[in-house]
């Protein structure tokens, strides 16, 4: 079971690497589970300061496995099998990053989705599926994907589920970058590393929870909460290394989180 | 006055056409409530799966009509002469996408945005217009504007209340597709038709329900609210049929809603 | 001090030049208090119909003022040295638009995008830079970003601070325009000037009010409160002289706000 999710640390960047790839990683609870419990750990692990998730083989991750559908047609599935919400990723503490490989499909796309930006193989075949399999927009989807591309074009994806490819996704909007295949995990690592050297941890760990969170608040309640975020930011090392490095015109060292 | 909107149904797809050509399809009470009324017969029908709105002859709809304008200058102007809202399509069960074949204006242009989808004419002419006639955003153009091409570009549109083509309203995020007027209806239809077929109806109402719903809950509601919504698709015949069919490489035969 | 901002009025448009270029007019307290009286004095200037703000020398706006740092580390930084918020220029009911023609960093980005509208010069530098300094995403641009450019991108220039040119910001759909840095503020001017002869000046107030308040509402709630606003917008001479200047091809002749 261990087996199912992959890490891999490497200059600050830890690497999950879904690992099903005889079935494109398509999603089970097991591994589910095994790729929470990576990401709780990566959060408290000071040598961790960015998070990339991507898939072994050809595929990023096709949705949901076989065994789920059996399970369900036959009334033993349980929908949450795990008491954290599919958007889990969305809450740690550090930036993670989805470098979309392969086919990423229903819930597949959801996951990749919940990370808080994702770079895409260009000839990756994506599609959200659920209205053709008679399902749903699945899991906070129908939330994310307009705040990503817009009310209309996600309209388009969630109802005809229509495949579209990754060089689309990033014209749609939903990906932060496009790049062909076989360069796809080093453009990743670079980006994420680059991360890990000049953002300081405690910046990105303020500032996802802001982008994330401000969507349900006012402009002034996010400009009176970003007062005082700010006032707090002031009195951590963070701030006078990121100033002193700046000023020396040399590569910051941020303390871990 | 059954004439001012021609309904026509094929293959799962019923065409309602604003028919005041000479007029460019300019908004009237009349032609308004009986555009409403086939809306609300098309929800009920189960032949209906999907809905297409498009104008006869040169225009889409180029604003209230001067009727309109008269009555509201002499004093006797109703301005909820329907009880029910603008929005209306957007509270219907079923996928209502705006053919925009030609001038699409002011009030026009809100009756092709609160449809869940707009295809448009490359040549046709797009107009806010409300700034330059005294007036304001009409009945929620400046809540849907903005969350289909972001803020700024919304605040142009509004303030300016300049003239912009189909093609524009595409790259702007406006527009699904562009596509060169003589093909509009043909490309409209065909993906309808797609939708007829390979969506199951269920899940587009869900879908639709829940994309336009989710601006106003936050992610975790919006995750809670998913996770109940797909255990009731799970009970669906369409949820049965659409993995059948997947499976055994067919189209979908989905239950109308 | 009244020369930290210069102000100069032609045909309905002020423009509003921050001036500190040997420091890319980095932000002082006194600077922006300057900035925020006079837009408080265009408010009520009947002159004045739009505020088009840009920066003097090779800067828009560097962002905070090393004295502002010093003062933060010596702790004799007040972090509300004006009673008025940064979103202090969305309040405001004239449009405000920025021509970002240099350096645009950190606080001066903040500053630009409070603006209803953006132009930007093409090689304009532009970076959030909060990440790479230790602080955080300040005063609502974790609000903002994300309703310009969807929260992927404002999860990529929030987390990373990495620099990217006006035309990137352009594409990325944070800049209404982008255009080659000599034409900037010609081009901006000439498209205030429209406003400033062919949008009601009523018109404009209530519709930016609209579109930065809608977030914050239910599309019922929007479209509620557009007929209301509507039905005040028929009894002002703007809509009268609105459509008298429609029908008689000719330029409307609105009265100041």
């Amino acid at each position: 079971m261990l087996d199912l999710v992959l890490p891999s640390v490497e200059q600050g960047v830890l690497t999950l690497t879904f690992n099903r790839p005889d079935r494109l990683n398509a999603w089970t609870d097991e591994m589910g589970r095994r790729y929470f419990d990576l990401l709780a750990e990566a959060e408290k692990d000071p040598e961790v300061r960015v998070i990339v998730v991507t898939g072994a083989g050809r595929g990023f991750c096709a949705g949901a496995d076989f065994q789920t559908l059996h399970a369900i047609q036959d009334g033993s599935y349980d929908s949450r099998p795990d008491p954290r919400p599919t958007t889990f990723p969305a809450t740690i503490r550090k930036p993670v990053i989805a470098a979309v490989n392969g086919a990423c499909a229903g819930l597949g796309m959801v996951h990749a989705l919940v990370c808080d930006l994702v770079f895409t193989a260009a000839e990756a075949k994506w599609t959200t599926a659920f209205a053709r399999r008679g399902l749903i927009a699945e899991y906070g989807l129908s939330w994310i994907l307009p705040r990503l591309v817009g009310q209309a074009k996600a309209m388009d994806l969630l109802l005809s589920g229509r495949t579209f490819t990754g060089a689309e996704a990033f014209e749609l909007g939903l990906a932060a970058r496009s790049v062909p295949g076989e360069g796809l995990l080093a453009e990743t690592l670079a980006y994420a590393r680059e991360l890990a050297v000049y953002s300081s941890p405690a910046s990105m760990a303020v500032i996802k929870r802001q982008v994330w969170g401000d969507w349900r608040r006012s402009l002034e309640e996010a400009e009176s909460a970003a007062v005082r975020l700010m006032a707090e930011s002031f009195s951590r090392p963070d701030f006078a290394e990121g100033v002193a490095s700046f000023v020396e015109r040399r590569a910051p060292e941020f303390p871990p989180l």
